[in-house]
């Protein structure tokens, strides 16, 4: 009886993937932003599985859902998100709730492991409506009036959306010092670092740090049929130039796994006929070495003075996010290499996490660890976002199998 | 007392035009959209007027102010426009529209010229329902459901635009075969070809065309910060590449005065934390020399052509405008130079458009001309836009003596 209640229900943990999956479908995927229907739904599923793990909880006060053990011994926090970028995959969140539930159910029932594992669901861990707001605000880094002052892209206020969905007046989950021995995350890679190597368990040794710019380029708004090419000054054509500057500049300045990305553009005023005044590229640096993106972004600004220096347009060149690298527990590392092991026949490689996780914000108040499993053809924040049902299962035995080593320790 | 009726009072002139840019000020330009209230004003003002030039008329079913003369002799058709781009110029029409009540004022009651100038201001020639709605409705271009179907940028129906403007119901203007010798536009050069070489008059001798395109570049979306440099395929990145591309290759296949201008940009989904996985743009190349621009379209495609076959972006480039251009009347181009020997020191130059008018859709029905007064610094669609004092007084005497010119051969 004992060794069934020790063992992961691979069947199991697919099913509860599945269920979620099938709330806020799109296409493969699912449309979950934070807050919506879907969204609200999944959490009170979640907060009804609780008690098949032992574990009892409610959705707080900013949409997190904590489910708590009374069981004696050491207690290991684990979780994700439960809310989904627009239109993107099913696995992204739900997939470390479940490993961490699954985890809960095997081990807080069984008498022969001492402690537990307890279950969080971390709200807007994609930002809908700001950074990690769900475990910032249960490490204590959002106050009511961060609160006030959210909304998402549509306008929509943070508060409207609480009420909406019941929690207003809920306390919010706060962190207790000591309570737990520290925190576990899995998280699908969504890279093709796994897949493409044959592996199935990604160490994760840092959360990168994300520096992002705005860069504005200033020219001169003029007519598109009458201004000669001699004599334009195009802040479209000069942020275009910017761009693939960077991309040829870049590579001999940054690090071996650094990523910089232009992921919105704007010209001004936008019209076919006119030739852009303005511009302004969104541009962000991803890296877990702080003096990398140092030297990346002395490169930019000394890039944007040469541009200035040309005299035909002028470059801004303005830090908008600063996010400092967050390393992960090395005692979690080895228990995560250790479970790999025994479960994924030693087939997990230590990789730096190239998108941000809860785990970092966790990592700032305890100690923290990830595991990634792979994802296929490395796609993710998109519908078609997979990962193959046996590396699901595996993940899951690795997870869990991690959770009885840390409680071990 | 002839003779003073047959003199242009540069002072009338002037008054005029700041009556018109009274209507609608924006800083010192102004802010009349098509069908807005100071463009709706602006008509009333102009149907005011109209006695004074003996001519009588009303706002048609379209918004083209048309003022018809019953003095016998040849009839000469002359105006422009009076909406404006948004917070632009404000000569950018009513200079050529002031011009018109001029040349009728001076004429039209003046019992020794044969003829008279009547005066038209068309509807929308800056494209905020449509191209040049008001003029080719007069020529018989524009269908009731191409009304029907007619909607602004902010999605505003043209049918509740008319409603508003209690246009509901009226007839729309057509032309008279037969009934004008043909047409004449003055307009503000928008460029800076006539105030860089001391000159005053510009002679138009061609609209010059206007083809464009959209230019879909595909890719693959991916997470910004998992997915590594070398197997992106960043659909942003390679229309920054593009625009660099088609600036480094343009010049050495494009005629004397072509142009080319990529006036909006937009990134799929537009996200800083997502990898573009598709990109376009709206680019324009304007020639007076269709086969300029058959050959700059053969090196678009071919350079399309190219991406493609790199493999890690697809490019589709889809002609959605061809504007053939259109040639000013000869006799027109000689009344314009000889006006402008006779009134300007002969301080003129001949020259193309690089911008649309409503002469190149009226020269589809009847001999057209054009002259163009100095743009200081060549601005234009700016609210900057501006003419000196004197160059609009000069260009007012030239244009109403080739108004009688014209008339008179």
């Amino acid at each position: 009886m004992i060794d069934h209640l020790s063992r992961v229900d691979g069947t199991r943990v697919l099913a509860d993937l599945h269920a979620l999956r099938a709330i806020g479908a799109y296409k493969t995927g699912v449309h979950k932003p934070t807050f919506s229907e879907p969204h609200i739904r999944s959490l009170h599923w979640l907060v009804q599985r609780l008690p098949e793990a032992s574990l009892a909880g409610e959705i707080d006060g900013i949409g997190n859902v904590l489910g708590a053990s009374t069981k004696p011994g050491p207690k290991l926090l684990a979780g994700s998100h439960l809310e989904s970028q627009n239109h993107a995959g099913w696995l992204d969140g739900p997939l470390g709730v479940i490993y961490a539930l699954e985890a809960a159910r095997v081990i807080n029932r069984d008498p022969n492991i001492s402690g537990a594992v307890e279950v969080a669901s971390w709200c807007d861990e994609e930002g809908h409506f700001g950074h990690f707001l769900g475990s910032r605000s249960y490490v204590g880094g959002v106050t009511e009036a961060d609160i006030d002052a959210a909304h998402d892209r549509s306008g929509r206020r943070m508060r409207d959306a609480l009420r909406d969905a019941g929690l207003t007046g809920r306390a919010r989950a706060q962190y207790e010092r000591g309570r737990h021995i520290g925190y576990l995350e899995a998280h699908i890679e969504q890279g093709e670092t796994l897949e493409s190597s044959g592996l199935k368990i990604g160490v994760v040794t840092s959360i990168v740090g994300i520096w992002q710019y705005r860069i504005t380029f200033t020219g001169e708004q003029n007519h598109a049929g009458t201004t000669r090419m001699a004599i334009r000054r195009d802040a479209g054509l000069a942020l275009a130039r910017f761009c693939v500057d960077i991309d040829e500049r870049f590579p001999a300045a940054c690090g071996s796994r650094t990523v910089w990305t232009t992921g919105r553009i704007s010209l001004d005023p936008g019209a076919p006929s006119i030739i852009p005044g303005a511009a302004e590229m969104l541009f962000q640096i991803r890296d877990d070495d702080p003096a990398v993106i140092a030297r990346l972004e002395d490169l930019l600004r000394s890039m944007a003075a040469e541009v200035d220096k040309q005299g035909r347009c002028s470059v801004a060149v303005e830090r908008i996010r600063t996010g400092a690298p967050a390393l992960m527990d090395v005692a979690f590392q080895q228990a995560v290499e250790q479970a790999g092991a025994a479960c994924a026949g030693g087939r997990s490689l230590r990789m730096p996490s190239g998108a941000g996780h809860d785990a970092q914000i966790l990592a700032t108040v305890m100690p923290a660890g990830m595991l990634f499993v792979p994802s296929i053809g490395g796609i993710s924040h998109h519908w078609t976002e997979n990962t193959a049902d046996a590396d699901i299962v595996t993940g899951a035995e690795v997870f869990v199998d991690t959770c009885r080593r840390l409680l071990a320790r």
